[in-house]
């Protein structure tokens, strides 16, 4: 399994248009295992995503969707970058979608 | 709901044996959405763990169950320490498990 912690900081009072552009743009993606995306609350212009998925070639070819594109051309003029991004490597847990 | 992001630093050598640990002891958390282990892949001896859960209260009745006071018990001595605790505001997308 291939996974991402994301901290991504938005524009001032943008949270809420980038949160849900991420909702949208994410439902149906081959190979996604969980795509979580989430508030921090000491921060009110970051936002935190937490993804797992089968490998790190379905997260690649994930990008390339029409949707995914779509939503990252919309969201990236509300976001002021990319604070973190670290790669993990997913073992087992809870939440995990079942794809085979 | 509520969530974490964590990074643990295991004992040399003792990562899986933590891993192992943790994913036996998080089998059946009421109110638990996800629950993910994963390795850092440039750190031999460094875990993530990511969770959702439906609120704090889910989240602190959890770590009073006896399978999941077991499992800190017998990790304890195998880990270095906590180095990032993050608290998260889960928000949606894929991969919360439904406990309606």
């Amino acid at each position: 399994m291939y996974g991402l912690i994301a901290k991504l900081r938005t524009r001032p009072d943008q949270r809420d248009a980038v949160l849900a552009i991420l909702l949208k743009g994410t439902g149906s993606m081959p190979g996604c295992l969980t795509y979580i995306v989430a508030k921090d609350p000491s921060d009110p212009d970051v936002v935190w995503i937490t993804e797992a998925w089968e490998d790190k070639a379905s997260h690649e070819a994930a990008l390339a969707l029409p949707a995914v594109r779509a939503a990252i051309t919309e969201a990236k003029p509300l976001l002021a970058g990319f604070e973190t991004s670290i790669p993990i490597e997913p073992v087992g847990g809870v939440g995990l979608r079942q794809t085979a």
